[in-house]
């Protein structure tokens, strides 16, 4: 598995993995119905945000964005957000991208990540950010309205660098 | 002091206000010289989000934005905005404009309101937010970097209804 910046001729697969992901509305608060452009517009990044792709061969196995969290006196926090192709979950596919995301916001010079709205009952997920350094600084609760579980807390997290 | 719609005619002060509070970088995490188009597409909402400011005759003395604070999953809570002109300051325009976002929350069906960057330092702010019935949820340490203070912390706030 390798992590390169996304190239054009890798969308029709991260289209594929957003419209996937978006659509269940078991993990992040996008518009379930989001077309391409905008599923475009959110996870293409402009600089100094960085979208990349885990791909093995020519398969994108999962894609990340990475970038600073809020404009002017916020931009010194970065943020960043993971999506992992179904088929290839429980690969490490996932902790190979935060472990991208962090070491390119380091090298960048930002002060820590914020992860703005983690979803309680995505447990992959929690656990996997807490084994790479994140915690949870507060959860609001119940704002996330999940299909089968109801209304669950969404998890700020930070790690400071 | 009347609270009503933003109109047209409203905008060059409600700008000449955004321009003045995002330039002293103390209290928004907004690109301190953002331009008049981007502030426009920032502050004024579209449905279901509505813009509204606080008037004595002509004159705007504040401008308040609410919304949905996320899409999709997240679209049952609400967010809002505030801005005070500053030589109305003191005067009970940033209640004002609180309180009628909280019942503009209220009233449309949302379950909550919840401000994700609240700067630790601008206690005016953080004082009437209390008052009106949020709690801080949790505080990102140092992620405001404040133009005396140097950084600070920002709470994400939060009250359900």
């Amino acid at each position: 598995m390798e992590i390169r910046e996304v190239i054009e001729s890798d969308w029709p697969q991260v289209w594929a993995i957003i419209h996937d992901v978006v659509r269940r509305q078991e993990t992040f608060t996008y518009d379930p119905v989001m077309g391409e452009g905008e599923a475009r517009g959110i996870w293409i990044e402009r600089p100094p945000g960085v979208t990349v792709v885990a791909v093995e061969g020519d398969r994108v196995l999962g894609t990340a964005k990475m970038g600073p969290n809020r404009a002017g006196p916020g931009a010194h926090v970065s943020t960043a957000s993971f999506m992992v192709y179904g088929e290839a979950r429980g690969r490490g596919v996932g902790t190979k991208l935060c472990e991208q995301a962090l070491g390119w916001a380091q090298g960048s010079g930002y002060a820590g990540m914020q992860f703005n709205a983690v979803v309680e009952s995505n447990r992959t997920a929690v656990d996997l950010y807490r084994r790479l350094g994140f915690a949870v600084i507060g959860t609001v609760p119940g704002a996330f309205e999940h299909p089968t579980l109801g209304r669950v807390g969404l998890h700020v997290m930070y790690q400071q660098f």
